[in-house]
């Protein structure tokens, strides 16, 4: 039944040779890898203007003076990943470029941070995402998160039937978006040109606005550097481009960049032009569609459009989370179990700790993008501060000639963004301060792992070869557990019989009445006159204590024979499997129990019922 | 750590000989067995001008009619539930009553309704003192389902203690209720006809109220006869009276229904002369305190008696929901882990389930009384017409002269209950409909746990007496699952050699680089030249499915040697429970699926971590 379910909507097992690498063209790495970072258009600007309006309508002319900051960021930062592209041509991802240049503990701040971060990626593009659904229909408001999390769960079966994230069909809703914006800009600009759409500004850029400190200014900025998430995905994947890798890597980074900065300006100016400010009920590039397209069919098709591009940019999550958590995983930071592949090729156990912690994220901050984004920037800009400076370091030890112009593109980066998490961390710290609880706790779960690790490793080693610790037991002894005498009875005493030189059948009574209390007794005594039968009087209704007690006394007469000790627990295996909450608790507990001695073997002997 | 956790919470286990019966004097009778029915006050007033105020506030004078039909309501009730004292002096509780008059599905009708029943008098009683405390202090009103869940979870630890119903602390918060209600209604008549309270009825009785039909009366009505709930308990409780039981259970009856009738009559003509109406942030009984008391020091010990009885009455259900699951599980309705006794006597499962059951329902209805009023009013009133109609079955077949007589009084029960079902039924279909859908669920789930346990019993009854299948096996093939050479491996192979004549070793490799997947096997063979060693190599990642394939054969090999099969799987027991999410998934995984198979014995080899 459930493994039926399972291959419906799962598909069936792939071998491993079946994993096949592809190389990308630049046309479709350019959809492929920038879904992230043009998708981040959706609420950059709307998070400008959403810290501007607290204090005035007409503060908000400020976005274009921020915007234009915003895009030299970007500028720096295109030129500092190209760096990376240019050093790491294997995939330079935070976490390994901040291992190799600054040690584990860096690269585990920049791996942790990412963890987190893809978590984000994910609740911050489908909440998003959501807002552009609930944008154009209006009626599905009340359910948005529910919305979100559906399309968490709905992304999350796509990944573990093994959606990868070069599936040409994703490229559609990237090229389409493109269209569609360009499409939005260009007639918003032929109107305003035409005098088809009024000047609505709330106020002429300059134009005095009391109140306006550098604080609200640089805290406007900040948010707006959300803007700039997801720039760093081509530097990861240089190895999946066509050859020359690295030629076409920055290439495409290049065109990714000229886009984003045309976009966000382009929208930046048409929110100002308009005087759009932000609501909660429609985004800000839902009431720009509006004021260009009206509610015809292109601006449905900017809303869906937009909605997908998200939905694309939450998939980019789930193909980086399992891959960053398989590499934890492989240097002993996180559990091996992320190292186990499903039956569809996916890391499976990073899929659904993916999707589990960004419906957290979606619950525990109501499904508002706005509330996400700072904590997401944040997450986004430390492993972007760890890396570029990493970078210094890396040409610095390479040397050569032009080490210091390398250098000083990344020193830029690197500057840039541990400027913008020092605003984050003081403009916006009633947002980002889960970030300072989680990120100890990430890194000392790494750290406590990979001892744990290291010592089972240490204790397992086989001491010297060819020494191994062969050793001949004289026999064994097999404690059998008897409830009550039944079929289950007469099944396990002759396993006991098959595999023990000693078998003992041991009960638990706790019944007051004295005569009920020996029934057991008598009937197994009646049925199994040859079988050694202990029954044992519980004053406190425990089973286990007791069978431990017993257990042990039997387990050290054993040692002093030199035979081993074998428990062997009935257990019913029903049919269905509801039918086990109606049996079995009381075997459960006790082999629980059993399992903290260590010259004690645990066996199950399994009765099927029919 | 978790046990010492829990003794501090639970306290020290006690024996079972601990138990002991205490007969209860009609004075702490009346205190311990009255709570919930007393406590009904708080709410059944409430619930009157509720649906009376939805048509307009002149509307609410009907509440006085009302009130008077309730209280016939109640004379007829406790009359009949004196004729159940009467007849089931070992305590006649409806499922009892129902099962033994009309039989095992009408009993279970009863059992289920109050198993759901009992869910609801917690969730009711403890939404509704929460009420009382939010009404006192309105800063805790946004708190309010956070509070309920903290109140349910603080009597569930009370109870898993070991609070016994009879404790005698628990009269404290009864008759401290009862003397401040009394007080407030002397004081509040006295107030009136010393004309200190202005006369602020907004309508007179018998005037005309302009679109008042009969169905909303009866849909008032109804709702008022919550006010009856929990008048049941003392014919529950007729054995632990003391002696002679059925006179002093009789007598406790007959005061607590006279109490629960001036009290309730009180505060309808209270509220219905200082013209209160209900309000979503202070409940009646509350408005009444404050008209009567103002904002002193009676109107909070008011409010803390309310809420305090009203815990006391959801402390009833954790008594009685308990012996409940107790008496099903007995009869193999439920399941046996319901018999269970925790350490401190307490039927933990029980307790538990019961509070799960209260939170989710406060959780679903948003902690409002109001909502919860209907479900739990429909619950009492079909175990009532049950067993009312039951008693007609009992006097009749009981004989005797008197029996049309004695019959006569539970049948004015039986129609009263009958017809507010059916006015529950269609006048708040609204809000009762989720109990004809779990009721059918629940009588399912009876009949099919019943069936199971009797299908298991016929399994596993020993053929005949002395004819019992023992067997002597010829010996034992033990399977060893080896991951890679370790300690580990050392260990289970000693004990695999002491219990089995034919040991074998067996590894799933799947690595696709073909140097590497043989290297267990050649570290295997250098340090166990002797044992035989099997390399399986699984082209889809699976372990368990290769592993299931090679077992069956050498099972069935096993088996035309007249030889046992165990399988032995290693397992990691480390120092910490946390560390277990690092180890043991593939173990565990393989441990299910083999314990499908019925001809092989799943053994665990526990190696301890330091």
């Amino acid at each position: 039944m459930f493994s039926y379910l399972k291959r419906i909507l799962i598909g069936k097992p792939l071998k491993t040779l079946d994993e096949s690498g592809q190389a990308l063209t630049k046309f479709k790495a350019l959809a492929l890898l920038s879904s992230d970072a043009l998708s981040s258009i959706a609420y950059g600007t709307e998070e400008i203007l959403s810290v501007l309006i607290v204090l005035s309508a007409a503060a908000t002319w400020y976005s274009i003076p921020i915007a234009g900051i915003v895009l030299v960021l970007l500028f720096a930062i295109t030129v500092s990943y190209r760096q990376i592209i240019k050093a790491y041509p294997s995939g330079g991802g935070a976490y390994v470029v901040a291992s190799k240049n600054w040690g584990t503990s860096a690269g585990l701040v920049a791996g942790g941070s990412l963890l987190v971060d893809y978590m984000l990626t994910v609740a911050v593009s489908v909440t998003s995402g959501t807002e552009a659904i609930t944008s154009a229909i209006p009626a599905l408001q009340k359910y948005h998160i529910a919305i979100a999390v559906l399309i968490v769960l709905g992304i999350m079966a796509l990944n573990l039937r093994g959606l990868r994230e070069s599936a040409s069909f994703l490229t559609i809703p990237v090229y389409l978006f493109i269209v569609v914006i360009s499409l939005m800009i260009v007639v918003g600009l032929y109107n305003i040109a035409t005098g088809q759409v009024a000047y609505h500004a709330a106020s002429a850029v300059g134009s005095a606005v009391p109140g306006m400190t550098f604080v609200i200014f640089l805290r406007a900025l900040s948010s707006g550097s959300s803007s700039l998430t997801g720039v760093e995905a081509i530097s990861n994947a240089v190895p999946n481009f066509k050859k020359p890798r690295r030629k076409n890597a920055a290439g495409t980074l290049a065109i990714m960049s000229l886009i984003l900065a045309s976009f966000f300006a382009g929208i930046t100016f048409l929110a100002y032009y308009s005087g759009i400010t932000p609501s909660s009920s429609q985004t800000v590039l839902s009431q720009i569609g509006v004021t260009i397209f009206g509610h015809g069919i292109f601006y449905y098709i900017l809303q869906l459009s937009t909605a997908l591009i998200l939905a694309v940019a939450a998939n980019t999550g789930f193909s980086a989370f399992p891959m960053l958590a398989y590499n934890l995983a492989k240097d002993k930071f996180m559990p091996h179990a992320y190292m186990d592949r499903g039956d569809r090729l996916g890391y499976s156990n990073g899929i659904i700790s993916l999707a589990a912690g960004a419906i957290v994220l979606i619950l525990i901050f109501g499904g508002q993008t706005g509330l996400l984004i700072p904590l997401y920037a944040i997450g986004v800009f430390v492993p972007f501060t760890l890396s570029q400076s990493g970078m210094i370091v890396h040409w610095k030890r390479e040397g050569g000639k032009k080490w210091m112009i390398n250098a000083s593109a990344n020193l830029l980066g690197a500057l840039l963004s541990a400027v913008l998490v020092i605003c984050l961390l003081f403009l916006h710290f009633s947002n980002v301060w889960p970030y300072f609880i989680v990120m100890p706790l990430l890194l000392r779960m790494f750290y406590k792992i990979r001892k744990h690790y290291d010592e089972v490793a240490d204790q397992l080693r086989v001491i010297e070869k060819g020494k191994v610790n062969l050793h001949d037991y004289d026999g064994s002894t097999v404690i059998v557990l008897v409830s009550n005498v039944t079929q289950v009875t007469s099944g396990a005493i002759n396993y006991a019989r098959s595999i023990g030189d000693y078998v003992i059948a041991m009960h638990v009574s706790f019944d007051a009445n004295p005569e009920k209390e020996h029934k057991t007794a008598m009937e197994f005594k009646a049925e199994y006159p040859d079988v050694r039968f202990i029954d044992i009087h519980s004053s406190y209704r425990s089973i286990t204590n007791p069978t431990l007690r017993f257990c042990d006394v039997i387990a050290r007469r054993a040692a002093e024979r030199n035979y081993t000790t074998t428990v062997l627990v009935p257990q019913f295996v029903p049919r269905k499997p509801w039918q086990n909450i109606l049996h079995n608790q009381t075997g459960l507990r006790l082999r629980a129990s059993l399992n903290s001695r260590e010259n004690i073997i645990v066996s199950t002997y399994n009765y099927h019922l029919k």
